[in-house]
């Protein structure tokens, strides 16, 4: 990466700050532009707003039409929102700009299945303007879809993939802590639940993700939500959490071929989780059995492969990409 | 994979007779043609000589060039030799017949560090050709390499890469054993040591490969061996070892900048290990530290990667290819 790389960071909630100061330890990186609808960033300068103790020059606009037509850029940065309908429009946008896009959008991580509609739209504008997209995250995108499947590439034989990812709560932000329903009594999480807002969005993405991957044409998909319940007192912060009080979200995906279940996709995040980690369980030829100790702390991880990706998605072929084929995703300094 | 995938299979030795049974495993694959050096393989059935209980209908010759020019295929698997300097005429061949072409050879994962020239040439040749040319293998190729470039992917800084590669050399094959000086005394093994045949061919291609990945500039790198002796009499088949005499082999490659050790492989093969793995430890920010339990079987894996590189290999951009940029690899029905 030897010449400047020109961005544009679109979306600039708690995702977004964090991607700028990530940009900002870059020496070949120059934030060209910073688009957001809120009036309350309108204005402000992108190094303030990101709470660096330095101005980048940058004052965030939402006017994107006009942005994006007037300034060049390799790439635009979208941390704007985790679902398909609210993010088309911004995306086609962008598109029609010329530009190439990374997003964290959770449900862009492999939408062929769930909207193959907006998807086939996306992959034939962006075709058409000789463009990548793509959007990935450390989960989805990388530690229950990207991580098992290149593991996989050392198997003559694959029966059956199981992953893990089973978190402690404690170590991550607050607004993460309230979205797993820590400290709810348990009416309140069955409720929360029927309002779907305590879904971890995007384990359907890797379910099918990592399906497609291998081949498989499942027959079925099940996300299955419950309650990880309390057994003693437990204290964080202001929080303090009665024992049978829900103490986090336990979210299990399946997928079946002929009958099988041929994956199992775990997914835990609880306040006081003993034994945090991140683990691959393939059945196959060899056996594998892979763990991250102690489990990849997602504030940090998403920030990183989101900017890590920058390089590969403006040299991936035009078109909306996935993990499958968007090209290897590492550090760069 | 929906077409049919057709393969010429050059080296039958036994890493190429173990991937004619797994290709053979295959639905959408057919072996059309099978070349070896050798006077005892020349007019054998490829099924017969790799073991399976069927004739394959493809009998082994030692006309490469009358072969590879009467017969189309997909991709040549070139299993014959691991130095760059047999296998260039090899691959200069299968190349100007148009043919995509992946290989085990060790040096060719990544030779541009260490061979320039011929791998410039055999790039040239390759691009000239509108062909894709691979080397890969599980070490070298992925659990040095590959595997901890990924996990970089989601990591906000990198400061040290260290892997290891701890094996007991009792569940490998007995030319393995062989391989690694088991059951020699010291005085022998230092004397096969100075011969250069107890090297494992490829430790110094992992660094640089790793090196690459990361943008990192070597200014050293080292590559040191020296054995593992065993503390206590070992048995394994007919060979016993006393205590003193060498069980196995231990490997380290370094690799510096400005002064520090940036990266490191520890590769330890021996009798009687009694902690087999692999992993990897990446200090930055998240600090990772990922363990495959047990370590990963070299025999398996090295023929799975091969077979599973076909459709990436056939897919990729025309040249020499490297871990780095040849596209994902994973495993394939």
């Amino acid at each position: 990466m030897k010449r400047e790389i020109r961005v544009i960071q679109y979306g600039i909630g708690p995702i977004g700050q964090r991607i700028t100061a990530q940009l900002n330890e870059k020496t070949n990186v120059q934030i060209v532009g910073a688009i957001d609808s809120d009036p309350q960033k309108t204005g402000v300068d992108l190094g303030e707003l990101a709470g660096l103790n330095t101005s980048l020059g940058v004052k965030v606009t939402d006017d994107s039409a006009g942005l994006l037509s007037d300034i060049e850029a390799d790439v635009v940065v979208l941390t704007t929102t985790s679902t398909m309908k609210n993010i088309e429009p911004q995306i086609m946008e962008i598109v029609a700009s010329g530009k190439n896009l990374i997003s964290s959008c959770e449900e862009l991580v492999y939408p062929w299945k769930t909207q193959p509609e907006i998807a086939k739209k996306i992959d034939l504008a962006a075709v058409d303007h000789r463009v990548s997209v793509l959007s990935t995250g450390v989960n989805p995108g990388f530690l229950m879809d990207f991580f098992p499947l290149a593991m996989t590439g050392i198997c003559q034989e694959v029966r059956r993939i199981h992953v893990e990812r089973i978190q402690d709560a404690r170590q991550r932000r607050i607004p993460f802590q309230k979205k797993i329903g820590a400290g709810l009594p348990l009416e309140h999480f069955n409720q929360r639940l029927e309002e779907g807002v305590l879904r971890h969005v995007g384990l359907v993405e890797s379910l099918h993700l990592l399906a497609a991957g291998m081949g498989w044409s499942l027959e079925r998909a099940e996300d299955i939500i419950s309650p990880v319940i309390a057994s003693k007192p437990l204290e964080i912060g202001d929080l303090s959490i009665e024992p049978g009080m829900a103490a986090g979200v336990r979210q299990i995906g399946r997928g079946f071929v002929k009958g099988e279940e041929v994956i199992t996709l775990h997914f835990e995040a609880s306040i006081g989780e003993p034994a945090p980690r991140d683990r691959i369980v393939i059945k196959g030829r060899p056996d594998l059995d892979v763990t991250v100790k102690d489990g990849v702390n997602g504030d940090i991880a998403t920030t990183a492969i989101i900017v890590n990706a920058i390089p590969t998605v403006i040299n991936a072929a035009p078109g909306l990409r996935t993990m499958i084929d968007a090209g290897l995703i590492s550090f760069w300094a």
